[in-house]
């Protein structure tokens, strides 16, 4: 029996380059190895008990529908979040969507159709890849690189790259997979790239809270003259150590592009009710010193990770300013393969690391193979354990070649 | 200051009919009326205790990312589900989605390419045209009619609209807007087409347990020589009154497909993680009784809608099979303003009544402007009562004109 086809959009999708190890994962789990997790960005951080106790008090006897844009509450919460950080937006200006992943993805249908680009700057997060793939739109890279901590290129080099096809630019800031933080220079240069063009900014702010030694992250809703190119995208994910509720939210003042979320909220009917009544309450209750905190867990884990594997021979990467990532260049010629053998044939009494291959954050052929992310999302004596299982493997596989 | 463009699809994207009359809710809800909703499918019955039990006893630590796929304990409940009618599943052929919109966009973008053609039913549940617009895919109408209880149209009508680009037929059976079941042989010829033309089979069975008067309902899934065409999505929104939990599922026996669809998974990472907890639980114990009572329920219902509307002057539709929705002609020309009118101008003791104008659920322009939609989702007395303010509502509206 002939079947029919997959479309070409299915046959192009990439699989996950952060989950596609997980089948040696398992296996490696069945031969009774452990594993050290520092391919994804799941932190091991306690959910708040703020989000237990709203989740628990709003089960109500229906679970219901809720608004497409999502509940009140939590789109208030979100601006009283952050009028915290001096910058004022409205409720009707925040879309609570389903993850940051619907943000990303309404913010491309909603301002490209099929056959349309994107620049952003490589190594990037590798789903836009997915999230591109499923609306049809091209995504332009702009190498940045390990040298410069990925930094952007100059604006001549970003402005060469723009066609009639552009309609915006992407950034993540901070960033994954690099922890880099843009400088407000940076942004005001894009801010002014994309008035002179007339495209959009979309910036990925998941990780805004996340900025170390005294930085301050600077949102591109803080810049003047670009309120209707704006587009921001977050998510409680990583603020809260909630991955597995599903809300993040899309912010702009372009009411038209706004009107436009909503259309595609209302097809999807609505997020998740259940976590919105729990969200809220994070946002409303936990004070600054939860948000102190958390950064400077992350700081510390951060700088386990230059103690670990920074200026050790045949690795190179700068420190990162924010997030909790690092690409980092390491001496293999495929660092895909590096990856699986740490999973099918290396292991320290009993325990293995696994790694991300940098190859999937980039658009560009080539690019990225003597690299790898690493997630410091674990406690401090885990990083150290894993980074020495890391850096053990990395000799043996190396002598090994 | 010049606004960058909205996507076209942006602009083209509906909305949703079911929703747009809110903010005239809204306003009628300001000025002290009560609203009766047969407008949205939001059913009255509570979620199953054990859907809040297992949700309590999983509330762990850390939220964190599940399987892209959804965890196994829910797939493999799913499966126990479908064996209980006899048709066999394996947990590798089930994918956990976000809400049964996210299970439709999957099998869009998986079998169609921007441009491409699905055939549908018109008419059809209205948010198809709003995930065939995200997904850059033409929904080709074929007009069922009220006349013969909106069952399929003669084949030579089906397959004379099959062209180059046509990917896949969608149904949806139990059917939203209308009501009607398809019989085993509508669908023999249906899976006869999709096999001769090499295309898929994609069905929206959601309302599958709601089928009336001793009725069977009968899955693609029964249906031999279609195992690698036959796509099924199905969601716990309905069946167990759980819409806010947004959760469906996405069923096929192709192998390359289900790769794909696990693909596009990974790329918004996964489904929410706790509710999946509390589906699985209510698959594995609600029993018999508890499918029968909800079906019972819904049927009465249907009773009451057939009791108040059936027959009456200038009003007409056949007795629905299924789900709990009837699509109605009633003697009005435009629909859409009498569903306004209903919010903006009417009231009986303080009461009116919300439903759907029917042409959002058609894609041929004029289709269905005397046809309104009614989800039968509220209890006896709620029932009866909103019926009647419906039907003083017709009188009042037609003599006003």
């Amino acid at each position: 029996m002939t079947s029919p086809n997959i479309s070409r959009r299915g046959d192009q999708i990439q699989e996950s380059p952060i989950r596609k190890l997980a089948p040696l994962a398992a296996d490696a789990a069945k031969r009774g190895i452990s594993i050290h997790h520092l391919n994804i960005g799941q932190p091991d951080i306690p959910t708040p008990v703020e989000f237990w106790d709203a989740v628990k008090s709003n089960m109500n006897n229906v679970l219901a529908y809720g608004p497409s844009i999502g509940i009140p509450e939590l789109r208030e919460s979100i601006c009283g979040y952050y009028s915290r950080s001096g910058i004022s937006i409205e409720p009707d200006e925040v879309m609570i969507t389903t993850g940051g992943s619907e943000a990303v993805i309404f913010s491309m249908i909603a301002t490209c159709d099929p056959g349309d680009e994107i620049l952003c700057f490589e190594p990037f997060y590798t789903n836009y890849n997915g999230f591109a793939t499923l609306a049809g739109v091209s995504l332009v890279p702009i190498t940045s690189s390990a040298e410069n901590g990925f930094h952007l290129p100059p604006s001549e080099e970003i402005t060469s790259r723009i066609t009639e096809r552009t309609r915006a630019i992407l950034i993540c800031n901070p960033n994954n997979p690099t922890g880099t933080i843009l400088t407000d220079t940076e942004i005001a240069d894009l801010a002014d790239i994309v008035s002179r063009y007339n495209i959009y900014l979309l910036a990925d702010e998941v990780y805004r809270d996340f900025a170390f030694d005294g930085r301050k992250h600077s949102s591109i809703l803080e810049f003047a003259g670009i309120a209707d190119r704006a587009v921001v995208m977050d998510s409680i994910s990583k603020r809260f150590s909630s991955c597995g509720a599903r809300l993040g939210n899309i912010i702009t003042r372009n009411k038209s592009l706004m009107k436009t979320f909503v259309k595609f909220g209302q097809a999807r009917l609505c997020p998740p009710t259940l976590p919105q009544y729990g969200a809220a309450e994070m946002y409303r209750s936990l004070t600054e010193d939860y948000y102190k905190s958390i950064v400077s867990m992350y700081q510390n884990r951060r700088d386990i990770l230059m103690q670990e594997l920074h200026g050790r021979e045949g690795i190179f990467f700068l420190k990162p300013e924010g997030a909790f990532y690092a690409t980092i260049k390491i001496p293999v010629e495929n660092s895909d393969d590096f990856a699986a053998w740490m999973l099918t044939d290396f292991s320290v009494d009993g325990w293995t690391t696994m790694v991300a291959p940098a190859e999937g954050f980039y658009a560009t052929p080539g690019m990225g193979l003597d690299e790898i992310r690493i997630a410091y999302v674990l406690e401090e004596n885990k990083m150290r354990s894993a980074l020495e299982i890391l850096k053990v493997g990395l000799l043996e596989y190396r002598s090994s070649r």
